[in-house]
């Protein structure tokens, strides 16, 4: 193994705002053979997820900060190149934890097996992974969804609001999307079967929810908090659900957090928020694989990635685009050839 | 009935930020009899409460505003003068919807006979009236309390606040209230028994709460948003629900609400927020009554009220006493001697 050489992303120093380029180190250091139990996985695609910024920060979260000088965490897909485990072989495909480098090495417990020939191996990075379990448990859980009620979605065409708008249609209900642009409104409506998306970047939100959603919306999946939170907030049914699923408009923000100043509504129309983390569900996301892959197959749920080139070097420029606007579909960085 | 007359508050104008004097017309005109199931009630003591300030705002809400020209809506306790229903008899006390006025007209079914042999007749506008429901709805069903949870309310000592610390610490809860002013505190320590009370006017409170909640607060009931809210949000526990009852440090802003900047707090710590309304709960109404009046009965639930004097022509000087927090316990307005 000793030829193999594996470039990684380390975080270097913490950013402030935006993520700059110095603050990971791109390093070069040689493979070396996993141990008992553990396997050794060539990395083929990472996700890149709004959430990465926020373990980019120090102090308490849901997990904790990744550490200066650690490689950066991230989902990936990949296949084995040596194992130590009985249950993986060489030339298995595998989804985990990989981490922004070329070759991941680490206990056989933390992948799972894929199947190239369901679906494209960047899938399991988007609705058949955590951007899909998200809008799952997110949008029937936590969203206590019903059928035929009325769904707003921010971020309609990202990763997890597009699998939020798709399954709400699934379940009969009317869906308006929020997302930015022409184009990316044209596919939630045109593609993804909408029923409507607002163009914040041309629209009045407030106003295009009053006209969309003229009874109120039952449940606002929200991604993006600011200005959008808040005229969800404006526009809401009695009993509305709103899961609090991100809040990317505000993630790189250095002058403080945008509070939701119409949040009073939630008294008048006796309607909640409620934050969730997706890992919480892990012991049932066989259950939600299997109703979303059901309906992949059946061609009812849509997935649509945006794979960007570079490899591991072009990790913050690629985030980036995250939080510019600048991707369509879920974001995954192409690592190696498979 | 020709010769009695009956002073009230009219509504004259919109206020914007304080109410003033000017935004009423106080006005004297004849009592006239009632009409077919109506009673005619002779008003002796008024409830002023903060979602006073909301109902002359226009626009919607949980229910209309009050009209340009009506008399101010209140709840009142009063006694039957003349009855044309046979639920009533001249003499009997009843509570009810009265308004900000001497006399009270309207349909027998808007009011409820009381017994001023179990309790003070002002006590029946505060624990045992709607602000009593309030606490007991906001912390029991929307806050899901668990016995032996930690619970944390500001306005501590006011008509809601008060009651919703006690009902905590009768359910086994550590209780910490958040009040203004060293008396407030010490009378929360001291006579409703809770565990500690954070003195908003000279602490830091985000520090205080994180000194006395050391494992987070698993229910907020939140009567006065703004910074405090804030405060509580950055100290949550797993799973924590925020009753949202109102926000009295925001009713007379004219720069618009301050939204909570902490609220990304709901998702790390998969919390909830959540508004409610009493009205809601009015067909359990007699559930909390009973379980609230036999704690008084055991002496433990105290009622405190603060009653102004001054008759109707004082409502505005002592409706702003809520927002300056100078009042000390449930506020009524006295209309008349019993």
């Amino acid at each position: 193994m000793s030829a193999l050489q594996n470039r990684q992303a380390r975080l270097a120093s913490r950013p402030v705002g935006v993520v700059k380029p110095e603050n990971f180190s791109f390093e070069t250091h040689p493979v070396t053979s996993p141990g008992e139990g553990e396997i050794l996985v060539r990395v083929l695609y990472v996700s890149l997820d709004p959430a990465m910024r926020g373990w980019l920060n120090e102090g308490k979260s849901y997990i904790p900060p990744v550490g200066i000088g650690e490689v950066m965490r991230a989902g990936g897909v990949g296949v084995v190149v040596e194992s130590n485990d009985p249950a993986f072989q060489p030339g298995d495909h595998v989804v985990g934890m990989t981490g922004i480098q070329q070759y991941a090495k680490g206990s056989a417990k933390g992948f799972t097996k894929i199947d190239p020939k369901f679906a494209p191996l960047t899938t399991y990075l988007g609705t058949l992974g955590m951007p899909g379990m998200t809008a799952y448990f997110g949008l029937l859980d936590v969203g206590a969804l019903k059928d035929g009620e009325t769904v707003v979605v921010s971020g309609a065409t990202g990763a997890v609001g597009a699998v939020v708008g798709q399954i709400a249609k699934i379940k009969g209900c009317k869906v308006v999307g929020i997302a930015g642009g022409a184009e990316k409104c044209a596919y939630a409506t045109g593609e993804l079967g909408f029923d409507a998306c607002v163009d914040y970047k041309a629209e009045d939100v407030r106003a295009a929810l009053r006209q969309h959603c003229p009874e109120g919306i039952d449940v606002y999946f929200d991604n993006v908090g600011g200005d959008i939170l808040d005229a969800a907030l404006a526009n809401l049914r009695r009993g509305a659900r709103i899961p609090i699923c991100g809040a990317i408009s505000q993630y790189n923000s250095t002058t403080g957090v945008k509070g939701p100043s119409n949040y009073l509504s939630l008294l008048v129309n006796r309607a909640r928020m409620e934050g969730f983390v997706v890992f919480d569900f892990a012991a049932r996301y066989g259950e939600a694989a299997q109703a979303m892959g059901r309906w992949i197959l059946e061609g009812r749920l849509k997935a649509k990635e945006d794979v960007a080139d570079g490899g591991v070097d072009a990790f913050v420029p690629t985030l980036n685009r995250l939080f510019s606007g600048d991707n369509f579909g879920k974001l995954v960085l192409k690592i190696a050839d498979a």
